[in-house]
């Protein structure tokens, strides 16, 4: 007898895509150490934390140096200060009432993404889109929910819904029955929303199938049009059938300080072997107080200071200068021929490749020729294969910069 | 077809021992408004941040607000800055030698040592000391390595190495085959340290069986006495069998700010199905690069700053003071004819409960009568019945005036 691995890992197929990005971009800058690289590609903000977060964050990390305001251990689904504001200003205000024990604060949408299937058995059949972020797909082949990689990049057992130009990007209702879905919207990486009638279908399908959603909306803010849900609770009946996931770095530039949340409805069900319907959010409380010890307090007090009115408002100019970024791309790609996608409810824009280029190449000669970085399609999925993806988080000057470079392409 | 819950969270008994503690401990102070409350249960420093972590720990929030020194996404497995100076002062001090890629940076031990487990198969026969902390056995419970709790109070399939104090808390090897093995030396709960002559047993029955330790020693800081190892790899061929988990909690005040680190040597095997070695290091990577995004960026500088001379002496007298505190507990109780153990290499003393007093009856005499809480010792496993811990992370005052009052009780 020997000690075994998970060979679950063994069917994961080449590396994390921003991984690989990572590798070619930094391959190509020790041969070019003099070209100016522009990131457009991972989706990572440029903007710094806004001034209300940042002295809130300060005050709360003296707290920690001064015995009598230190804190330790807090509670591992996070302080109710966080979650009091959570429920009012990004729920209440839409008409959606949660308890505070239905709110579950992390340190990232990645980490709750990819934790939560592990609160579901492993013989549940999986949906996602495709294109589609890689962590859903990638968890599930760690915890064994599919076979290996077929020749097409799709994992066996896995249902994919394919999002292509040829359905305008909305991912039809699967035609097989399947347990759980993950919906990312506004979508990574297409930029793609549902409005209410069409994310009610989804609902819909969840109640009449006894499945759960995986409603991944850490682009909410992002959102300019009108009844374009920001939270899924807004669909009605949502509540029994959907997990949702929010995140403070898209919105507030928390990249790199780390927050998010969960919500997890005490109605949302799903069942034992005998039939027997089971609450989620008690199995996801266990799961965060068993392996979790909670988000540093002094983030916890930044990420407060978000809902502050002053927070608010810093956050909306930061949004509004990634959106106008957004504009621009869809602008200057639009000019030279080429046709994009999203960047209007989404940070995202997405790209088809000039005709007879694939993704891969499509990047190296964006990083080759004119040292701009995106994202190739197909490390979302086969089908992103022959599209691209360009981000709206770099800065004004970077971004016309990198327009102004990609313009003199000719295709 | 319905979506199916992971049903090996049924399995779970009874809750998280923290959260039942803290539950009666409410219910009594809502009782009881007036009763002050002293807690000596729950592992958590009381000591603020050290003036030095506190100064780099701003410095870097600062830098999260300007343009030009805001960081977004780090490495997932940590920033170099720090993994550095860790390899220096933890490791090459001791004579050990690691690659940075060998040093995984994340929020908490309590999330490492819950999340490691998923690299290896389901499979395999774990082996726990019996007291144990119990996230070693619930994440395992909850992955579906165990049968349901016997009458006894031990998950089948698992093997318990029971540690009492007839075998002065040093377990023995296992008399069956095991695959993992958790070792958390200095131990918590018992307070427990191997010197290298124990500890190389371990070793080398890894070696002979194919086994991996995974080794926590969050509590390493607290070692007084030579000869008792700080890290694992002191002992020669560790390097090919052992996984170690170390934690700023416990040693820098980090309990509430959240840092931690996990050494996956690469010469460090497991075996897929057909018998072939498989590093753990890269499959560690991928975990880490899948399903966490890094630590946040101020706390890593806070972290670094530990490892200054001023950062060091700092701690140092941080740790001086617990244990001072561990002294005045071990004299006090002994003094009113307790057996106690523990509390010389470790900031846990564990008591033998007084004759026919169970763990949880002692926990509900101390805090009906004297108002201090500590843990039952029974939470820690079936072997923990009969004992109890107290921990020396209270002020210097509130201990005093805790063992004033266990002092005029009669056993």
């Amino acid at each position: 007898m020997v000690v075994k691995i998970n060979e679950n890992y063994l069917l994961l197929k080449s590396s994390y895509i921003f991984a690989e990005i990572a590798q070619r971009v930094n391959k190509f800058q020790e041969e070019n150490p003099k070209a100016e690289i522009i990131r457009l590609g991972i989706g990572d903000v440029t903007k710094p934390l806004p001034p209300t977060v940042l002295k809130e964050f300060k005050n709360a990390v003296d707290e920690m140096g001064q015995p009598d305001t230190f804190r330790g251990y807090g509670p591992e689904q996070g302080y109710s200060f966080l979650i009091q504001e959570i429920i009012k200003n990004d729920f209440q205000s839409r008409g959606i009432e949660l308890d505070s024990d239905e709110v579950f604060i992390s340190d990232g949408a990645k980490c709750d993404t990819g934790n939560i299937q592990e609160i579901f058995g492993l013989d549940n059949v999986v949906a996602v889109t495709d294109p589609v972020y890689p962590v859903y797909v990638e968890t599930n082949v760690m915890a064994g929910r599919t076979g290996p990689m077929d020749e097409e990049g799709r994992y066996q057992k896995l249902v994919y819904l394919p999002c292509t130009a040829e359905n305008d990007f909305v991912p039809s209702l699967p035609e097989e029955p399947v347990d759980l879905i993950y919906l990312c919207l506004p979508n990574n990486p297409t930029g793609t929303v549902l409005n209410k009638e069409e994310l009610s279908r989804w609902v819909n399908y969840a109640r009449e199938n006894k499945s759960i959603i995986l409603f991944d909306a850490a682009y909410e803010a992002y959102i300019q049009e009108d009844n374009i849900p920001h939270s899924i609770y807004e669909i009605e009946g949502a509540k029994e059938v959907a997990i949702e996931f929010r995140s403070f770095s898209k919105n507030a530039g928390f990249t790199g300080t780390r927050c998010a949340y969960t919500v997890v409805p005490k109605q949302v069900m799903a069942y034992d072997s005998e039939g027997k319907a089971q609450a989620l959010n008690p199995l996801w409380n266990r799961r965060q107080t068993t392996k979790f010890n909670g988000v540093s307090y002094p983030i916890q007090r930044a990420a407060e200071a978000v809902y502050t009115p002053e927070g608010q408002s810093e956050i909306k100019e930061y949004i509004n200068y990634y959106m106008e970024n957004a504009r621009i791309i869809r602008d200057s790609l639009e000019k030279i021929g080429l046709n994009v996608y999203g960047g209007v409810n989404s940070p995202y824009i997405w790209i088809k490749t000039p005709e007879g280029m694939d993704s891969w190449e499509f990047f190296d000669l964006l990083l080759n020729e004119v040292h701009v970085v995106g994202t190739p399609g197909s490390g979302f999925g086969p089908s992103g294969e022959g599209y691209f993806r360009i981000t709206a988080f770099n800065t004004l000057e970077n971004t016309k910069k990198a327009m102004e470079r990609i313009s003199k392409l000719s295709f």
